[in-house]
């Protein structure tokens, strides 16, 4: 399916700074670049690197003092996506495990799955497959977090939205990797463009490691799973922020959209669709 | 109902030192001590004092450098409770409450209730009368938090608690109060000797304001709400700690033995008696 | 010395609701009301109590839905204070202090004393005398923590404001509180109006118990020590807000002056007193 | 330099369990294996695995229901350093830093930069260079935290370390990193084993990118800096466990030698070195 990114940031700026931003669309095998632009109202060095497993493209600004500048990005995406049917999962077999994911079995700063291994066991892990309990992980987060846009700041973590009840889909999505990673359930970071999100802007949620697959998982229900474009995955919101800013400059505003460019769209919820799930991995 | 208590405390004091005691069973209407002694193997200058309110009977001890002391207490108590029937109790009026209680429904340093709000009233909001909901309290605790020596430590709070729901009596008792208060019920900690706890120690629960009484209630189901020979109550450990010590002194070891000095205990448990409760004032 | 206190205070109600409010100018041996009168749009039942221990003076208004009500404070009110030659300040002895002192020695819910304690011995243990300690402590709560309005909430506490170094008049309060009872002298929170503070608010400072008096400490420096006219004392902002809410009523706005009936005001910064301190007990 | 290690541990297994074990010293330009061996008490499937840039080499174990078992690590090893002479060294460059090395500045599980950024710059902020600013935090760590062992557990981050200034070397080494990460200079977590620490144990301490290198400190200073030879670095002890249990699997206990295999062993210990610096990378 193909879909239409059109973001516009706004920074000001005071002091010569470094932007280092993850906005572009990822290149996997399940998402083609169909064509993009990058561009700023003032002639800047941009220079893009992809991290070594391929989990984020980053590009790297110097930006001189100045009073204000424009980021404009704008790409068409093709993506597919993987209908797995999730009936019968066997266990994860942690002798079996790729090494390179047990990093997603570990704490990390927005998602301190150790201090809530007891909490989460007793609420999940009498639940038989992987996939139902992260089924009824997302359920429980739908139903007892609110989302309230300003409630969290870039300091809350899981912690915080578990006793507190309110956040974004930032903290959703915290919460949902801490649950899992506290039942031995790898977990990850995933940002994107979410169609018919509103209202829009950039969003996030997680993936599951299930089976063999990374599932995607959104316990906001904001927007169809189907129709995600990947920015980037990572441990947390740490890893995967959208702009690092370094020196005196500051965030104004932003204007993102993301479109479908076919005809028919049939939204993907799942909440609605029993044991199928999807893969964009 | 009689009962006579015998407790030994050791401590050993590396220079001069003063000893705040919280041990002394507490003189009410509900509450009179028939007879009493409190020793040490030194001679000490011994000052009791009773809070404004009568929440505690302190003694202070100026204890010289030495090598140890052992302090005794011995006291027979007779106490009585009120049974209250709780199947239609009205909700509490804030316009109406006594002002000394409002103290009761505000955080304190082991029960923030303020951190819970949403998460409480998520929980245990829609049950409809204050006795129900504190019953739903402590069944829940009593479910879900795991009662285990030396889970805990003086730092550790209901929000502690909850997360990693594990803890002592003390522990217990803060995360029904932080519940109670987030739910606007004036809650309080209690300490005393419990008849019939096992292993033999000082015990802690709580009382929540219902109907115009505080009632007992104790989320470890570790002694019958009937056997409890009140010290204190306070607005947590904080307030109620047995022993307060300043300078170098510490804490060795302790014997303490609540007996039942009649014929025939019936044990009051809560949770097996409906709507029945039990008000020690 | 005579102030005269405006206070005009804005809510809006959705539905029954009651208000508790420690706005009242507080009447003591030092603190007389010359006048005084609290005033509604609309007519509501007024009942005031005060604290056992004289800590505050409160009003609880039981408030009908309607839209909005304006409350209205004046008084006129005069004040002593007792200037202290801390030169020579004897240490706390703890088997001398007034057991009713000893709530002020341990750790409330905005002052966790006892997850400091390392941390401030290490800081201020060294230092010989009681007065020599706060004088410290004020001074670098002073240069460390950063006032900015709005960088705190009804959740921060000191351990907060000591790692993030900014808060506002209640966060500079809980923090030197704390610091206090860390190093065993007793301290509590002072709310009250303040002369020459800007912009005019309800301000927030604290007491140290030192030498038999508790002397009066402000590390914000925004307004002179001499000039406060006391609304309550308690051990932190849990005990000693200006507004309880219960129901469904919000804070709108305020207006709150606070002025100077005489000719010749010399207002009196501790920090350029050297061992003269003030004591309004 | 060439070490001799020598390496013993212990555990109870209860049911089919998996260990990842990071305790083999890492194979990099500066450190040669010379001889190695990787022993159990019973006959294991052991799968190693490096991650993908290399910062620890793991062994997986699928250990059957058994009682106990002992493993066995030797190794003879040939370390190199460098010594770097830090008297002038130009600011980090974020704008050339290299792409891999920003992760090292983001916050991690148990070191939470972002919440001591003001913190720290208030502490460190004033000193002119980056080496200059971190021999300024291994000194304050040194003089204020306490080094005490069982003080601290797997869930105390910087953040405790801070506040109750007590700890391990894990502690004091993810304390060092997060001021690192709060003065925008990148810091790692070093892990490995310590000639003529005492007593013998595996040591952590971290390493600080200083003027392209990765420079390495010890604010225990329970160890020469010359004497390391590395198991792993990470962005904290979350990455770098020196073992990660799963299943019914206890660890009992351990045995730990590291010796100098050569005549002449020169200390090398940063606080008595000027502006001399080692780098293992």
């Amino acid at each position: 399916m193909k879909f239409k990114i059109d973001v516009e940031l706004n920074y000001q700026i005071e002091a010569d700074s470094t932007l280092i931003l993850n906005i572009h669309a990822l290149k996997t095998a399940k998402q083609k670049i169909i064509s993009e632009s990058f561009e700023s109202t003032l002639p800047l060095h941009v220079e893009e690197f992809t991290s070594l497993q391929g989990e984020h493209r980053s590009v790297r600004l110097a930006i001189p003092k100045t009073k204000n500048i424009t980021i404009t990005y704008k790409a068409e995406v093709e993506n597919y996506y993987v209908l797995k049917d999730c009936t019968h999962v066997p266990e994860l077999k942690i002798d079996q495990l790729n090494p390179e994911i047990f990093l997603y079995l570990y704490p990390s700063r927005y998602c301190p799955s150790d201090k809530l291994y007891n909490f989460t066991n007793n609420l999940f892990g009498h639940i038989v497959s992987d996939f139902s309990k992260v089924i009824a992980i997302t359920e429980w987060i739908y139903k007892n977090i609110k989302y309230r846009g300003g409630a969290s700041n870039s300091q809350t973590s899981a912690l915080e939205t578990l006793t507190e009840q309110v956040g974004v889909c930032r903290d959703f999505a915290h919460l949902g990797i801490t649950f899992c990673r506290a039942l031995t359930i790898p977990a990850r970071y995933f940002t994107g463009y979410a169609y018919q999100l509103k209202p829009q802007d950039f969003h996030a949620c997680f993936e599951a490691f299930i089976n063999g697959s990374w599932i995607i998982f959104d316990a906001t229900r904001l927007a169809p799973l189907n129709g995600m474009i990947k920015i980037a995955s990572g441990r947390d919101a740490a890893d995967s922020a959208f702009g690092n800013l370094f020196g005196e400059i500051n965030y104004k505003s932003s204007k993102i959209a993301c479109d479908f460019m076919g005809d028919n769209f049939i939204p993907f919820h799942q909440h609605q669709q029993g044991n199928q799930a999807i893969s964009y991995s």
